[in-house]
C-alpha cells in the first residue's frame, strides 16, 4: 500500500470512529481510562522490552543524551502514565455541557454546547509518554486521535498503541479512535496535514523545524507547540531575594523544557548589586551566562560575551542570556522582538509597572513575581495537558481536555421564525 | 513597487499599529466609532459617487443581479453602516477583562485575560458594507485589520477606507490599524496568507472557491466562512403548522444568504400530508423543488426530479432539495454526509428525538423548532458579527468582537517557585 493510501485509510477509520466517540457515554470513556491504567501496569515488561529495542538502536545511531532521556521509559514513567489515566478519568466530562443559556426576546433559548472537535492528528518527537497523554486526553474529549510519534520510538509506541486499542474495544469504544501511523517518512505527515475533509486539527509538538514543516504544508488547521524563548525582567523595584529564587528556579529546575528561562533582562539601576549575587547563587548548578558588555564584568568567570544569535535562542541547557536594560519600555520592546509568545515574567514590587507588564507583554502566560516554570496545565490548575500552544487562536497556553473540544450553538424554540 | 514588497509594507505597518491598538483605551476606540458614524453620514455623497463608478463598470462587465445587489450602496445602507458603528461603540470593551480568577494552593492567583489577536486579514467579495463591518469590529477588539475586498468594489472601498483612516487619526489611534489592499491580483492574497510572522488570522469570507484558494496557500491560521448547506428534518411527530412556518421562513425570507435552507428531509410517515401543504404554502413565493422520486408526485408542478448534484449544493436561490427519509438516523446520516456544518434544525414535538438531534447533529448551530435564519450574531444575542465561521477551532458559528480576541494566562504571585 502506498503512503497516501495508507494515511487516507487511517484518517477515514479515525473519522468513522470519531462519530461514535462523539456520543460515547462519560462512563464508557472513564471505564476505558481506568482499565488502561491497570493494563499499562500489568504490561510494563512488554512496554519496557519494546523500549529497550528503541533505545539500543538510538544509541547505536548516536542519539544525544537529552533526546535519549526523553525516549527512555522506566517503571516510574509507566507508573506516571497509569496515574495520568486515573487523573483524566476523575476529571469532569467536558462534552455536552452548556455553560450559560440565555433567552431571546422571541422566547428562544440559546446556549453554546461543548462538543468534540472530531479527529486530532498529533505529530511529535520520540517521546513515548506523549503517545499515552495525547490518546487519553483526546478520548476524554470525545475525539479520535491519529498518533505520529518520532521514528526512534516506533517499537515503544506500537506496544503502547496496542494496549490502548485493546482497552478501547473492551470498553465498547471504537479501537480506531486511536490510530498510530507506523510509517516514518515525512510524506506521511504531509499527507495527514492536507486531509482537511477528514482531520479537524493538527498539533505539531516539538522543535521549530518540525513545527515549521507542518505549517508549510498544512491545509488542516494547526495549533503550534513551539519550545519557548522565555524572559524575566528584573525591575529596579524588584525584591531581590524573590528575584534570585525566581531566576534560579526558572533556569535550573528543568532547563530542557519549553517554560525554562532563556533570557534575563536586568534594570541598570540594580544590575551591579543583583548580577554578582545571581552568579554566586547559580554557581553550584553549573549554569553559565552569555552576557552583554555591561553585564559581563558583573558575572565573573561564569560568563562569556553575548553573541547576537543568543537573543531569541532556546538554549535548552543551563545557559542564560543576560542583558541590561534602561527601563520597562526597553524590556517590553526586547521581549516583543525576541520572545516567542510563550512565557514572560516581571519581578517588581511596583504596582503600576506590574500592571503594565501584565497588559502589554504578549505571551501565552505573563507573570508577576513567579517562576516561568508555572506555565503548565497542572501547575495552573487546568489538569493534564497535551502541550503548550503558542498559537493565539483557540488555545493560547496549556492545552487540556477543554481545548480539545469546541462549542456549537444550540437553539431551542417552539416555532420561532425570523421577521 | 512589486506586489510582494507592497503587501509586506502593508502587513508591517498593520503590525506596528496593532501594538498601539493593544493598549488603546476603550474611550479612544469608542470616540473613533462614534465619529466614524457621523463621517459616513456626512460623506454619503462621496461614497455613493464612488459606488456609482463601481456599479457602472460591473454592469458593463456583465455582473449578475445578486452580486450587483451586494455591491450596491444606497443611503439606507450608509445609515445601516452608521448604526452599526454606534452599536459597536455601545458594546462593552472585551480587552483586559478576566472572567474568572482562581487561587492555587501556593497562593498564586491565575486568570485568563482577554487580549487582542493582533493583525487580522479579511479577504472578501465585492461587498462594501463588509469593509466597514470588519474594520469596526477589529478596531473594537484592539486588532489591526487588513482589508482585501473584491476588485469590483475598489472605488467604494477606497472611499470608505479613507474615511475610516481619517477618523482613526482624529481619535489618536494609528491610521494603519485599517489598511486596504489596493492591488487586485490573486498574488496579493497569496502573499498575505503566508506572512505568519506578521498576520495572526486570515478570514476568507465568500464562495467556496475563494475560501479553498486561501486554505490551499495559507500558513497563517485561517477561519473559514463558507456559505451553508443548511438542512431541516421534519420528524413524524412535528407540529406541521410550525414546520410549515419554519420551512417557509428558512427558504424564502432571504434565499441568497448562507443560513437559508437548502435541503428538506421529511419523515416518510407524514410526507403525504406535509408535502402537498408545503407546495401550496410556497406557491406564492415562487419557490421550486428538486424532489426525490417518492416526494416528486406529492409536490405537484412546482417540483422537478432531484439530481445527485443537488444534494450538498447551495442553490443560493428559491430552490429547495426535498428527500424522504425513514427516521432520525437516516436524517442524521444524510446531514453528516451532505451538510456543511453550518446550520441544521429539526421540527418535532418528541423530546428524545429533539435531544438526540441537538447532541448528534454536527453544525455551528443546531436548532429545535426554529428557522435556520437565526444563525446570525444579532439574532442569537451576540451583537454585530464579521461572518459565520464553519471552522471548528476558536470560533464555530457567528464571529463577533469576542472571537476577534484571545486570552492569555495572567499569574500574580509574590515569589512563588516550582517545587
Amino acid at each position: 500500500m502506498d503512503i497516501e493510501t495508507l494515511t487516507k485509510e487511517i484518517a477515514e477509520s479515525a473519522r468513522r470512529a470519531s462519530r461514535l466517540m462523539a456520543s460515547a457515554s462519560p462512563e464508557a470513556k472513564n471505564d476505558f481510562l481506568l482499565a488502561l491504567a491497570s493494563s499499562l501496569e500489568d504490561n510494563s515488561s512488554t512496554i519496557l522490552e519494546a523500549n529497550r529495542i528503541d533505545l539500543a538502536r538510538a544509541t547505536e545511531a548516536g542519539m544525544d543524551a537529552p533526546r535519549l532521556d526523553r525516549l527512555t521509559v522506566t517503571p516510574a514513567i509507566i507508573d506516571g502514565m497509569a496515574r495520568a489515566c486515573r487523573e483524566v478519568a476523575a476529571m469532569p466530562d467536558p462534552v455536552g455541557a452548556t455553560e450559560t443559556q440565555w433567552q431571546r426576546p422571541n422566547g428562544m433559548l440559546v446556549g453554546r454546547m461543548r462538543v468534540p472537535l472530531g479527529v486530532v492528528a498529533m505529530i511529535y518527537e520520540a517521546r513515548p509518554n506523549v503517545t499515552v497523554d495525547a490518546a487519553i486526553l483526546c478520548i476524554k474529549a470525545g475525539d479520535a486521535v491519529i498518533l505520529r510519534g518520532g521514528k526512534e520510538a516506533l517499537n515503544s509506541n506500537l506496544a503502547l498503541a496496542a494496549i490502548i486499542r485493546q482497552n478501547l474495544e473492551a470498553a465498547g469504544l471504537p479501537p480506531d479512535a486511536a490510530r498510530l501511523v507506523p510509517v516514518q517518512t515525512r510524506e506521511a505527515v504531509n499527507c495527514l496535514c492536507r486531509m482537511d475533509n477528514l482531520i479537524d486539527l493538527v498539533i505539531p509538538r516539538g522543535g521549530e523545524s518540525l513545527v515549521r514543516a507542518v505549517c508549510e504544508v498544512a491545509s488542516v488547521p494547526v495549533l503550534k507547540h513551539y519550545l519557548g524563548v522565555c524572559h524575566a525582567y528584573i525591575d529596579k523595584d524588584a525584591n531581590l531575594e524573590k528575584a534570585l529564587d525566581i531566576v534560579e528556579n526558572s533556569k535550573t529546575q528543568r532547563p530542557g523544557v519549553c517554560n525554562a528561562l532563556e533570557c534575563l533582562l536586568v534594570n541598570r539601576e540594580i544590575a551591579a548589586i543583583f548580577l554578582p549575587r545571581l552568579a554566586s547563587r547559580l554557581k553550584k548548578s553549573g549554569a553559565r551566562f552569555r552576557a552583554d558588555p555591561e553585564a559581563l564584568p558583573l558575572l565573573g568567570y561564569m560568563a562569556e560575551p553575548l553573541a547576537p544569535e543568543d537573543l531569541g535562542h532556546e538554549f535548552h541547557d543551563l545557559i542564560l542570556a543576560v542583558k541590561i536594560v534602561a527601563d520597562l519600555d526597553e524590556a517590553l520592546s526586547h521581549i516583543d522582538r525576541y520572545g516567542s509568545r510563550h512565557t514572560d515574567v516581571i519581578c517588581t514590587e511596583n504596582y503600576s509597572r506590574a500592571m503594565r507588564f501584565v497588559r502589554e507583554a504578549d505571551a501565552s502566560m505573563v507573570g508577576v513575581n513567579v517562576s516561568t516554570r508555572f506555565n503548565d496545565g497542572g501547575q495552573l490548575g487546568l489538569g493534564a495537558e497535551i502541550g503548550i500552544s503558542t498559537s493565539k487562536l483557540h488555545a493560547y497556553g496549556p492545552m487540556g481536555v477543554r481545548e480539545l473540544t469546541t462549542t456549537k450553538f444550540v437553539v431551542l424554540g417552539n416555532g420561532q421564525i425570523r421577521a
